[in-house]
């Protein structure tokens, strides 16, 4: 047992944290004010700082670092030959290119493990707006392009894989819809129904983050094929180009007062009669849900990571803070119910982090399959421990702390979207304490059978 | 003992009840698409359908039906001769004229106790954008028009007054400042000078609410007429009009990335050596802070009953929601997990509406004062639960629950707030703390002397 | 509405308060005492400094205060006529002389109400190992005597509800098995069955709070007549006098390390073919279930106000501790942190009692049917205050706060098995939310008739 | 990072599991009946059972394994060249032999690192109050033995520790006082004052853990030397002979009822005159405080994976229980508010591993001093958790899991007092937030410097 990250991740890290100190945080505020300029408020990536700094992190080789490479791990459940592989990672233009004329697989993506990538991502969820969509790290894009590495064809792969690692388009995944409880899957009612040559898709789907940006090109749609098949193989995946006759965006969901549009905002879309090529479906079909679960690992760990990254932050502003605040006779940071804040806060990260660095490192050496109870478990400790982080931040604040002036509120208002992304916090502590409880069960069976 | 509303209460509900059934919720969304049609989206009271609705209300006799009779409590605290009565209340233009040619006080409002408003502020708090405006019972203007009602000269009730109880013009109270942590009224930086006739006020203040609509032609301006004096006798209050040259209206104010226009948001405003008549003065010089502390009584149980209306209306939404949505196999409502939010949230209405309750009739029966305690008390305690309450059914909404399709996100962003407002929970927890202990130790020395 | 007791109620407090100060406080370690020196550390009754103050409780009209008078409210379920009416209550040996020779019916106890009695129960848990007991308003009995008075035959109250008011013999209430859920009734497997003239009873019970006294002359038994019958119907509850062959006392149970000897232990208890006459049965076959939950209303309202009474005891320990206590350079009163303590204490307090009242209220006005939500919330809401109240004073009182020095960690132990008494708050917290639902459910259907 | 044990630890472990399942937990009830025929309860040592067991423990090289090897972290604090080494640790009665003739330092204990031992030290928390005896690995013997080890003459160790090592004496260490608060050093009342060629101690002392075992035959004292020397350095430990005349052994404290005799209960001490010669003194006068603070490293991690044991042993009850247990028609475990208690302990229990695993990585790599924060992290984070997993693991098991049938309430006794042992959470939380602020200040002037 070691705590200590490798020497490549400390070089990583060093890297991206110089990147952050001289070049991403100067430029938050011109994001922003390049933001506020747009004539489509959702056309966020055409704003020119990004490209700019795009460039950089592409010259540092912090491009596209989120995407593993060859799966090793004994039950990666990994299955293409398609899904391997990693080059530089310097450049997305030189993707496509990196496998192209060897006998091996195509590589794709800078070739991190899973534990390599993670403390990346905590620096890069200090700056929330900015950092990984400069690194091309940013969700959904991540997910679907692991989808597409891992499942996609060559063709679906050379269509819509090498255009989102070069950075030049958006992508979505529609999965939620408004009329159910989507953390059932069972409950989905988009249909892909095969019609000739073609599907056809008919549905509803809202909270699809990203598609309000007219450049997020494609949608990973979810929807059932056999209504009738097993619970887990009645869903399949099909890509549904934006432009396609019958996609039509409805508006933009708000989070609390938010309508995220510095990431593309979350739409409502309805498919009616969508008609793509049988081609687009990825993987086979009733190979939805699978897909599904694959996708979810890496994610989860990009995701708590990021949120580790937002809560370090907020301990800093609520240091800062506390510091120059006087009530009462004293600084804000002797009052003891304030230190009581920033203890818990320390003390909560400390654990938080260690557990997403373990399911990470388990991912790596055991596979999504083996590290399942602990992608569940992390899922459930990240946003309760960092919205409690948050709102101590923003207390500490005072009624700025919930305004414009500080990045806390907002900041709130994203994690706490996290107790239902990817299904509530409720539905994962049910399916984490059945685990247990099977676990416990065959545990005691065997010690029964040994005292036999 | 006894928890019966008296006859006259029962009544005013039962008419409040009907009229927002038959007037309020129908109008709430003719207010909104009104309200997004303005060309100032501060101007929020001037939407033609808030008219409609006030007549209606004028007409039933629920018209400023927050503000109180004469004050006969032992220790109301309540000075002036020109605080009390009220006549009919049913219509804000005669009010000026109800004691005009009578022997006795000038009498405002409605008549009613805080123990008999308190039930129609709880009614209200369930369309919380319109009910208390259409009753004209909308904060700050209430407490503004107490501190007039109960402190004003004749000439600033004549002039401010009597429009506001007509609800022809708005008003603000500005007290917090950005730069300091204003929970400390020592802290307070805005100056308030004497030059001549006049005073001349300089400073900077924010979260200033309602002061974005342009109708919020008067502000109750807090500041030190004296930094020299004792602790709580450096303040004074001050009426200045919105056009007094030197006011400038800054920006608006976000919470959780709502400007909340829909009741003028929250404004940052400065004042450069503005300049008013002395008899702008409230009361005399030194009275500011102790004005403040009676304003904050009365507000303090409206804010409160309004909060326990939201959290009620939470519930209804919460066991609406989960009794529609079904999830593996059995609706929501079923679920264990949710069963346990539904029944603490009603444990937790029922003794927060009973603890504010009896701080109403406290401030009733022995005033201000003697409800110090139970005032602090409530303050701490009502965010709390409604905070708790409303994150529980947002999540039993899934992620709609925190959209703009349900009112909860706002409400809970509304209610954060309170946490905040009149100063943090931490400093009333702190107050409230040191006055038990004051109370032991003098039981314990009671208790030594009579052993002895 | 209003908060203030009634006269008799002020009188019968300011009687009790002085009974506390100059009889039972200084008595406490005496009582201790006593019962450090007894043969039988289980008769506890038979103290001598009991007998004394019982004798002094009698005579100031404070003997028996827990019994109510006639029921008059609307929908009380009081059934029998048998059931009602008070005398002076101050003395139980002239209780069945009472109503003997007139006309109307058998009066017990001192005719309080439930609203009147509270408050004197509350001051009664100040000094829990004791002044119950002094005033013959212990647990378990009163809620035996309550049976007995409202369910009992004349015979039946000769025999055991006339030495109960006198003071004179003890009772248990043996509900409880090891072997199953006891929460849910259809669980229990004690059964009753008639064996012509007899019943012959079989189970194991536990839990059975005051049966290792041996003066706990007679037990009511809850167990099955008819195990067929509707689920509410199949249970009995039946008079078994101690000393009935078959009954066996089997151990004492301990509540964390305490056997609770003071007041008779929780014994475990196993019936083996006890056979009694039919008449020893309570009302009607199959009635057992619904006198237990007549019987749990009252019981609920005194076990809630004595908790209040503890609660409010270590709120007193606490800040006189923290006031005497020094660390780092000042009083432990000044920290944050305890001051966070203290104020939330109070808040939870304030909040608790009222809701304890308003339900003792409306069990008067509307009867134990109509407050059914209320008992339940009142269950639900009083351990978890108390508990974290009692856990925030030990903690102030560091490790001492855990031994025998203080009554704190015995009032946790006490106040922890409430938690599970008459059912875990999670059994109640489900009923509760089922009733919310129907509630609510009822009100959109209202709702939506009445659109139409 | 890697989050594999060593092969080292994985073996010990295996070896470990084994001695419990077939040594250890079939042993426990005949520890307790042993225990329970003592003529002296106290003398919970002299069992017969426990010699067995301890012979099978050094057979297979389970003795001593707390005791770490040469300390050779880059800042671990160990002066002392009398520190170091470890033989094979099978046996105590050959340790001081093992460096007597050597050139090297003596080498006592098994020679792991506090990262190898910690998760030995969980497993024997599992078996509370039989292991970690058995294994000689109990506290405080275990932090007495490092002091002595680590600080301790040649003289006072061969006098003390080599019969500590071998199991022959148990000892105890005597700091915290009744009459202050103690985790503020300076508040120390005791005094040891120098006369002649001995020191005479004077003062009271409570919670003296292990004292009322007749076998504890050395107590190190905390006390006074030089009341007017700086803050630190005013504190000397000294070892006193428990039959030293002066030294009294007045009464078991105990907790929630139980007095621990099973490990030797906590004594309260009077030490009056009490003389012993200059040479019991432990290293020098004034170094007192700098040895309590390194006796905290190592016994935080010890009592913190002990109780991750405990919590794991609980979880295993409760998922037991719940799994048998049927209400209101179907089994507990399906009822959604235990599974959330189940998924949220197997949550907390995780992540809390970690940190004290890293804690011990950190001690073995950067010393006790670099680990600070964590040392403080995990006395914070320890008994929060585990208390709650208790406290949920009682609830699911009903009355019965107060009782003595089940080891929870025991063992929530025991972990409610972790949060005061070493000084109150509340202590550790304000001097880990003010670590946090000043850290903080830090990177901020550093980055004000870097921006310049």
């Amino acid at each position: 047992m070691d705590f200590e990250f490798d020497s490549q991740t400390e070089e990583l890290k060093a890297s991206l944290l110089d990147f952050m100190d001289t070049h991403i945080y100067p430029a938050e505020q011109t994001f922003h004010d390049q933001l506020a300029g747009l004539d489509n408020r959702w056309a966020w990536d055409s704003v020119p700082v990004l490209a700019e700094l795009r460039a950089e992190a592409k010259r540092r080789g912090l491009w596209n670092v989120f995407l593993p490479g060859e799966h090793t791990g004994a039950g990666s459940g990994a299955s293409g030959s398609n899904v391997a592989g990693a080059g530089s990672g310097a450049s997305g233009s030189n993707v496509a290119g990196a496998g192209s004329g060897a006998s091996g697989p195509t590589r794709f993506g800078a070739g991190l493990t899973n534990l390599q990538y993670a403390p990346l991502a905590e620096i890069t969820g200090r700056s929330i707006h900015l950092a990984p969509a400069v690194l091309n790290c940013a969700a959904p894009d991540t997910g679907n392009m692991e989808v597409l590495a891992q499942f996609g064809t060559p063709e679906q792969q050379e269509r819509w894989l090498k255009p989102l690692l070069a950075g030049e388009i958006r992508s979505s995944f529609a999965m939620t819809e408004p009329d159910v409880a989507s953390s059932d899957a069972t409950n989905i009612g988009t249909r892909i129904e095969r019609d000739g040559d073609d599907y056809v898709i008919n549905g509803r789907k809202w909270w699809i983050t990203g598609a309000m940006n007219p450049n997020a090109q494609v949608f990973i749609v979810m929807g059932k094929t056999d209504p009738g098949a097993e619970r887990h193989r009645q869903q399949s995946m099909i890509l549904v180009p934006r432009d396609a006759p019958g996609v039509e965006v409805l508006r933009g969901m708000e989070v609390f007062g938010y309508d995220d549009h510095s990431h593309g905002g979350h739409a409502e879309l309805s498919f009616t009669d969508v008609r793509v090529p049988a081609s687009n479906l990825i993987a086979s079909a009733g190979d939805g849900f699978g897909i599904a679960q694959a996708r979810l690992g890496p994610g989860r760990i990009h995701h708590c990571m990021r949120s580790i990254g937002l809560a370090e932050r907020a301990v800093e502003l609520m240091c800062a803070r506390v510091s120059e605040r006087v009530a009462f006779g004293k600084p804000l940071s002797e009052q003891g119910v304030i230190r009581d804040w920033i203890a818990e806060s320390r003390v909560r990260i400390e654990q938080l982090r260690l557990l997403v660095l373990k399911t990470a490192w388990l991912m790596d050496t055991v596979g999504n399959r083996g590290a399942h109870t602990e992608i569940q478990a992390i899922k459930i400790a990240t946003p309760a421990a960092v919205q409690w982080i948050l709102d101590k931040a923003i207390q500490a604040h005072g009624a700025g702390g919930l305004s414009q002036d500080f990045p806390l509120a907002e900041a709130y208002a994203g994690i706490r979207t996290l107790r239902f992304a990817d299904g509530p916090d409720e539905v994962h502590k049910n399916a984490l304490a059945r685990t247990e409880l099977k676990r416990q069960a065959a545990a005691r069976a065997a010690s029964t059978a040994g005292a036999r």
